[in-house]
């Protein structure tokens, strides 16, 4: 691995700090993804994305920043990267998923607040990580109590934009979204000096749609019988898709696709026959949070989906492609991005049918609905998703989990049991 | 006290346990209120309300109804009562502020939910309150992801119609929610059958005003040196100003003001001098709460203020009393309404004004910052008012607390010794 302490230091970091992390990060992807046996062999190109996470991508983004580009920082999928990328400005997400950032959160959050907000903002205000230390600007939005507070917090620390997420999804809000989005467009034209076309726009559409497509690609594959691939190895590519280069990302993505095809052609399996396949429904799991994939596929389980941000919310149904005015584009965009269904929205009963269809398509043997502690939204919504699952007949699990490590056995026991039920 | 059991089975009440609830209720009202010493004679129309409370409003309520009247419950000071009045219809708050209800919200929410809202949905399902069992439909806002979410719940029992309150305050959004008040119009003018008229809304805004105007006379009464009235008596005001019939409670509290204001003209307080004016900021207190006022008011100290949904944030700002049509007026009302600084906006950095302003006014030696446990917008909000007021030279004092009794002596324990540190 090269050495990026120059790097991280002009970036104003807290390099000692940040060290700790360095050490025990190699450590943990070791114990959860280098373990498994017969992986694909495309794996390799994200192994080395995550080996190098603080060090190759920030860099490039840096290179980006020292030609007078900008980069933005995003912590929800509603909000559209496509605007970014056509102003020639990159956008990269920021979700921290690691207990390591959640003290530093802590120190201005109340610690009801769910750990995923608590390590964004411990990782920017206790310097520990180069994305939240490179982004030009952040972009925030009104989804839940406690992002919608944070952004007051951190937008003393560097520049924060918030848009306006309508908390319904009547014609009128995806009006209200699109609205939001020409702002926004204004902003990143006024931070970035380039001006959004009708051709940028376009372009940037079909670059972000061609990771949809090749994500899309991944997963379809998962609804093989036999899986080519395992669930905790999609799941950080699902995480990687937020940070690395979009047409890179891609392209390593289909090749591993093509690899993956291959082997359904072989008929190779990752798991033995008769593994009892999981979907996961609930908050994201953001880098490097693979505690839950790594329980599920150690206790005699495959993940074979992910209802969830880091899943297929984030990459289900394209936006139009059609060419046109950026007015006409953005009503695209704002089309697709209000088709997602999160608990932010009331009612959000589209969801249930979301998971309802997952479930078949991926032939999912059981459910396991994931809440993040303090997560109000998700978690309430659970009752109707668990409700909904058991009327048609799916077994479910509910579990509540943070970041540390303190409730592993527990959730192991209750998982295990759970996969041992299926088999039955 | 009259018998009101045949009422409370005729509108499907769970009559045993409710009888549970009114065992209780006049002993805790007794320990709190009625020891008080040198209490203003215009306190027994309160008194009376309380001892009355599913009894005598409710019946005038069903009364209405029979009538051919509705009736809209309501749980957020966002929501505009005019409309409803003006339709000839009446609004009521349903708030829950009992322990009581609590258990029945917890078996379909989280548990990590505010008592506020578990206090709500437990008095409904559970069907222990008369309010809520007349209530011919519930209106909802997207304030909070707690309430957001409940709606949901509750949508299964009762007719629930959810106003999507915009989360930050630009122009548009004042538009945006005159939009949804214009919604708001049509479904109480469907409910009622009745039209809202630009003679009937102007009516309506008069006889709300002139219950603003009457809270804000009685208030204006607690910044006089010499307090003529406790704490805890206006809290309650406050609280019944929700559920009462404006005209009368206006009329009542006008009559109380008017001793009030001899009082002060004979040098009367119900406080020893040098007793410290305590503000208390945060989330609302909802009847039958009134376990903070009581403790501070036995600890040496008087509540002079409340900057709360249950205190300014009520009655603070008229609307334009201007006549017009009804689409102007209802631009007057999302002016006014929009005018309130609930933490569930971002930024809400008027708030932080609002209690600075009130700290000055109201002649503060300190200031207790409430949060209901699990309120993120108010916990995370509270940084930021606690900081604020720091700056200021302003002692604050930080506490969370539920419905329970169980932190009642550590409560007592810190807020003596906040008192106490104001006194030295
Ligand atoms: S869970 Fe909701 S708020 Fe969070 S990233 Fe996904 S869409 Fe955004
Ligand atoms: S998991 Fe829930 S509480 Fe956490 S950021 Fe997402 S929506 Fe907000
Ligand atoms: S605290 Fe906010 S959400 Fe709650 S009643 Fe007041 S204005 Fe409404
Ligand atoms: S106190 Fe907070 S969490 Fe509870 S209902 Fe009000 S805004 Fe929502």
């Amino acid at each position: 691995m090269a050495d990026y302490h120059k790097m991280w230091e002009e970036l104003g970091m807290d390099v000692e700090t940040h060290d700790q992390l360095c050490e025990v990060l190699p450590q943990a992807f070791g114990d959860v993804y280098l373990s498994q046996e017969n992986r694909p062999e495309g794996m390799d190109y994200y192994n080395f994305v995550v080996a190098e996470i603080h060090g190759v991508r920030p860099a490039e983004l840096i290179e980006h920043q020292k030609k007078g580009g900008k980069v933005f920082g995003t912590f929800c999928v509603y909000v559209p990267d496509e605007v970014v990328f056509a102003a020639d400005a990159i956008a990269t997400g920021l979700c921290g998923g690691s207990q390591f950032w959640v003290p530093g959160g802590e120190k201005v959050l109340p610690t009801n607040t769910c750990p995923l907000i608590k390590a964004s903002v411990g990782a920017r205000l206790d310097r520990t990580c180069p994305f939240f230390r490179i982004a030009d600007m952040y972009v925030g939005e009104t989804t839940c109590d406690g992002k919608k507070k944070a952004w007051e917090i951190l937008a003393e620390d560097v520049p924060v934009h918030v848009m306006d997420l309508p908390q319904m999804k009547r014609k009128k809000d995806v009006k209200a979204w699109a609205d939001e989005i020409r702002t926004f467009r204004k902003v990143v034209e006024e931070m970035t000096g380039n001006q959004v076309t009708a051709e940028s726009l376009h372009s940037a559409i079909v670059l972000i749609n061609n990771k949809r497509r090749a994500l899309s690609r991944l997963y379809d594959l998962r609804k093989n019988e036999k899986l080519p691939i395992s669930g905790k190895d999609v799941l950080l590519i699902s995480q990687i898709a937020f940070y690395d280069d979009p047409a890179r990302f891609t392209e390593m993505t289909n090749k591993l696709c093509d690899e993956l095809e291959q082997r359904v052609k072989d008929g190779v399996s990752v798991f033995p026959a008769g593994t009892k396949r999981i979907m996961l429904t609930g908050t994201p799991l953001a880098i490097p949070n693979w505690k839950l994939h790594n329980l599920v596929e150690t206790s005699g389980g495959a993940v074979v989906c992910e209802e969830m941000c880091t899943g297929t919310r984030y990459f289900e149904r394209l936006v139009d492609e059609a060419e046109g005015t950026v007015d006409e584009q953005i009503d695209h965009l704002a089309e697709r991005y209000m088709g997602i269904n999160c608990a932010c929205f009331t009612p959000n009963s589209a969801r249930i049918d979301d998971i309802l269809r997952l479930a078949k398509e991926y032939k999912v043997d059981g459910v396991i609905d994931v809440n993040l502690k303090f997560c109000s939204l998700y978690d309430t919504e659970g009752y109707h998703v668990e409700r909904a699952l058991k009327e048609a007949g799916i077994p479910v699990l509910g579990i509540e989990t943070d970041y540390t490590d303190s409730d592993s056995q527990q959730l192991r026991t209750r998982i295990s049991a759970f996969i041992e039920m299926l088999n039955s």
